[in-house]
């Protein structure tokens, strides 16, 4: 089942990306940029914005933002004022707050004492009620709600203020980790360089991808000498619309930085003795794309494999398996394979229902879902059927399909819930 | 393999409803036809347009349209504005000709001798230049080059023009049938009632539901006396979300009026001997939603059937089963049960695509469709791949999609294609 | 006063602008014309329209329409798509019928047997409903309530329709205009020609000016051959932002053929016998812009005349002359001077008023007039005052305002009507 | 003339209402501030915004904001949304920066340690750049170059911050006035009152006024036990459009606090010994409405003033006095009176040019103001004219219309400016 139900985390993306070499490159930064946010536009569909800078010793930076979609936020005259980039951040975002204002709208861009920064953030901060009271403390009015305004703060009150010419930023990224643990996946623009960072317990993904001259995308030799730029991405998956190979990822506790001479780890923050990873495991199981990549698998085959174990650990006898369309579909053909029972569609979803106005009645509210998903009667009715879901934990969506799949026919249905399988 | 980039026929959703019983009724008929539209919107996204009428005998039509997805073009004001409506006939638009402007968009009212109509119509007239020749000959400007205009004029100025104080609607119908057989499903509204009509070949679908008390919609002794109100719909798929039940299709060649009182079948205009039915097969192949019931039956089985013919009448010797995602999807899986190779995606579809701003240059131009196709490598690399698709017959995405599996490692790669199976 | 208020008339603006020469010129047709509609603008904000044509064989006519102000309505996007045409006619419309949709909007386009024509009209036909129900009868569909696609329709049907290659729309005209005596000015274009045409009564008004050289402008030896193109319009106030000089004004019934050769004349069509020419009073009083010229007499001119003709036929003992801003002000100072009485403001007009959502409530609706004028009290407190007025016909705002000025001090309130003055 | 090409200083506007008496009232704060706002237009047209709070305890704000006129920036769900304010602060800004972007948009809110405040300024800050660097060395990251972010932070780092419950708000004003001496006028809203400051200085006005029953809006004797509210604003002439009556300025250097229980001068900070109050001339000159009223004085009776003292200091021998409409029209009635010279209109002024997207090309260009003035041709042609001006320091308009006029047969020109006399 997909995202847009839940009110589970916050998820949204970012992406970044810096041309190689000497600039100006050929390399088109703010349209890299703009189909890296539309490769990751399944994380965040509230708003979108892209910051660039031209990389000089006096940075100049433009930037633009909108609500919606980046095919609606993003008009050609957006991209056109942001096309002397050579480098950029940008950030798609999903409310979970429900304040969707364009205020709220990422990236962050603040001038402080040693210049302007930018500042794209994708997670959320376990302590920030606290450190909202004490950047307040200080002496600093907040504006919104939203923690990557918080972490902006932080990165620009980071104690002590150095007075030398230049700032250390790798200092205040540290000194920002020392205060809030987890979660938070961040891209900082600085002048000419990006500073990614993933926070100690990798909860957050974050990965850096080679942009390598088309002709070049597919065979294995490809030497860095062929790079044409850097990106980092939420998600692997952006790659491939971009013309970029997987490099690796951003190490948990890492601090990179990403310049036109390539990327440089930093730091490696560690956790406190005893802890282990946290790996956003909704990352898996919903948030992100299934051709994605993550801890060197792809998100595909692990919800695949969650299915076949699903099947072992929790068999049923019925006549079919299915699921509801369709972030559950790889774990259902998975239990289906494992299972030996044949996988059958039962939903149809119309993808048109999404942000319709209208409201209605009483009446038409007990029809529930039967707007947002057709039922494939033929292929069901009269027959016992498992339904694969990844979502219970949720639990919204799932009673109104279960009536209408009854109602449609179906003698018996049961419910397994992949996000629950060990 | 989706509608979006086809330039196959004239792909529009007509939609109407009649509250029953004394006006005014429970039935919000406004919402129901919106509803109506939502459901249809695969048929169309360009613009979407509703007329409703009180019904009086000096009766007040009320119109809105709009261009874009039904949810953009029907702000909650503008619901609000059709809400006295007992009956209404509503339209989706999909452009065939490139011309994308709110003058094209239908429904068409128009003032005749005998009073307003309005008409929504899908299909394509094979006579058109022939036809727009002749009203232009009898001196009527025409401001559209739409066939629905076209009709529309026909309409009005059908000889011959009667005198009398009602108007022979019928007659001026069938008049319009003679000059023109092919293709068409037409709404008219006049006063208080809709004709629904479709052309003796039967090119296009048109069929009839019966609005039925919640509590009544999954019983099957329901009798028309609990009849809330009649909907007539390009598919069936409608009928679901509004808590319809299916009553019968519109049949080649009928002209059924529809009214507060019931469902009147006014007469069937038979083909030229020898002539047979002619329904559009891309119907079935990609046009209509797989729940959609046609011919008795429902459009996933058909396209389900193709793909095991296919497996019958092509077999292959390869590794997996797979597809262009989503309109060949059943096929595919037909396919795969038929043959007994498994069923794999290899695929997918980034949702947010579709409308972007963004111009790629060169560089991005070359990588193709990979913006909105997503590799799962892991699916299938070394591996042998049969991919089912529906429209080679456009064949405008399938080179590069094989392409890009190539490259992701498919050691072969077959393309089948259902829509050209017997 | 002005007229925003006003339910009388129809005040549309039209104008028209073929380049001279050999096409393409220098002239760009498209700016010429969005400045002339800006130039007109005060005659109409609810919709604009241009059409041009490129004046080929076989022409290519391009459109674009839109709600609101010309600002608005033409994106440079729009204005960009225009930049073929060497000739085009264009629209400012106020609405008198309160329906404000895009379908409305001019000018109309329609294919005719003999071609496209376009037809943009100021005016209000004295006899419509009885013409529409004979194009109706002709079996015509009607799609807007408006005359203009009536005179459109008239002008398509007009018989005998010529089975000859070329069609005599000298005719056609002429037979609209035995059709309907008055009111209209009208612009028609036809592939490489406009016809402008007016009533046999002269009722609207409609100018023609020559465009020439920047530096020629003011110099007055400038023969034709200095000409770069030729322009139409309601009002001559426009020709000086686009650097036209007066030429003439269409004769009340004439018809005048204007193309890239020049300006020719083609009929002239009487008035029954007996009748006299009916230009409309109010285009003096207050539709047309001040600096406009009608009939050789500067508009300002006339008001200024008609206040000093008031101030002989209606003396008043009081201590000052006023007017409510602006369109009075020539009135009241032609007033002032003729009286010896001085010329004082009482009221400043709040010119953001205008289209505000604010809904106010009961007490602030008691306020009335105050929130768009602001008064301007010790000028006038204990004092007598004539207000010079143009509009008591319409009568909707005057009575708030002299409740306005009484509370706010003035000992005694006088209004003389301009427009009641012979 | 006008405000709109000028470059002096940021001329904005703002409003503050509170509703007196128990909570809620009858008076709809929301809709009082928003027609404040209209009645502020002229003060600044680039965007508006309003922050209600419900005044309690813990106190619910509400804002919205928006690009453009009042009428475009708040639609009616807007001011909805707003509705159950019992007090507000708004502000409609003119940008000197060029920036024109929401996040500009004022009022700003901000958390602090002490709970939200919203915060509305007029005014430039003399030493924002040492302010700016003074902040951010604190620690703070600044995320607008507008003064009013850095008066919105300064009052949130003010120290000592209070360790006490209740914060001391008029010791932090007090200090953000010694950092800063002018010019400002502020409103600043915290939970359920509104503070007013003005610079010490008086540099920009603020005026208070009381809202009253209709009924009693022009009798004398209205009592402070009538009062149904208390207002705030930049001008006393959106008094009159709400139903206030004028209550008295805020002093320079006052900070008063506003709330139910009424007015409460806090504290009057003195400006250095031997320093003059500089009230701005340009407030005067045209910033202003006329008839706002400031320092006991009719702005437009000391205009008018202005033009007599001009036509003793700068007498000429010509034929008729005008102006370039529309701001300078007192001075030159009041310049006419004093020489006895015929007061004349020469130009009418095309309302409608301001925000068109036509980029005239080079020969358009050439026709200079002509787009925006319509030439009165027939009043002076073959004269003599001194024309008032009020704006010649900004000097950029005035040329291109002494050509016109010329041109157009003026024999002698004489420009006296308005703001350059004693």
């Amino acid at each position: 089942m997909e995202f847009e139900e839940s009110g589970i985390g916050e998820e949204c993306g970012v992406f970044g990306c810096v041309a190689a070499g000497e600039w100006p490159t050929q390399l088109e930064v703010a349209q890299v940029l703009s189909l890296g946010l539309v490769a990751l536009q399944h994380r965040g569909q509230e708003s979108a914005g892209i910051v660039t800078s031209n990389g000089a010793c006096l940075p100049i930076y433009t930037s633009h933002k909108g609500m919606g979609l980046v095919s609606t936020a993003f008009p050609p005259e957006a991209l056109l004022k942001l096309r002397y980039g050579n480098l950029g951040i940008c950030h798609t975002r999903y409310s979970t707050t429900g304040i969707s204002e364009l205020q709220n709208c990422q990236p962050f861009v603040v001038d402080t004492l040693h210049g302007r920064i930018a500042v794209a953030h994708n997670g959320e901060l376990v302590n920030s009620r606290a450190l909202r009271k004490k950047v307040m403390r200080h002496g600093v009015g907040l504006s919104t709600g939203s923690d990557s305004e918080l972490i902006t703060q932080l990165l620009a009150l980071t104690p002590p203020m150095e007075e030398l010419d230049t700032p250390d930023w790798v200092a205040r990224i540290k000194n920002l980790m020392s205060e809030t643990p987890t979660s938070y996946s961040l891209l900082i623009m600085y002048k000419d360089v990006i500073y990614a960072v993933r926070d100690p317990y990798g909860n957050r993904p974050l990965c850096i991808g080679r942009v390598v001259p088309i002709s070049r995308l597919h065979s294995s030799g490809a030497g860095e000498e062929d790079t044409e730029g850097w990106v980092v991405s939420s998600e692997s998956c952006s790659f491939q619309s971009i013309g970029a190979k997987y490099y690796r990822e951003v190490l948990p506790g890492e601090i990179v930085q990403i310049s036109r001479h390539g990327v440089k780890s930093l730091s490696v923050v560690p956790r406190p003795e005893g802890d282990l990873p946290a790996f956003c495991i909704f990352e898996y199981v919903y948030f992100a794309r299934p051709d994605s990549i993550f801890e060197g698998q792809m998100v595909y085959t692990v919800r695949q494999r969650c299915g076949r174990q699903l099947a072992i650990e929790a068999p049923t006898d019925v006549d079919l398996v299915s699921t509801v369309p369709e972030s559950a579909t790889p774990a259902a053909l998975g239990y289906a394979q494992q299972s030996g029972l044949p996988y059958t569609e039962v939903l149809c979803k119309n993808r048109y229902v999404g942000r319709t106005f209208i409201q209605p009645n009483t009446r038409l509210r007990q029809l529930g879902v039967a707007k947002k998903f057709g039922v494939l009667t033929d292929n069901f009715a009269g027959k016992r059927v498992v339904l694969i879901d990844d979502s219970i934990v949720r639990g919204n969506t799932i009673s109104p399909i279960i009536k209408l799949l009854r109602e449609a026919g179906a003698t018996e249905l049961q419910i397994s819930d992949v996000s629950c399988s060990s």
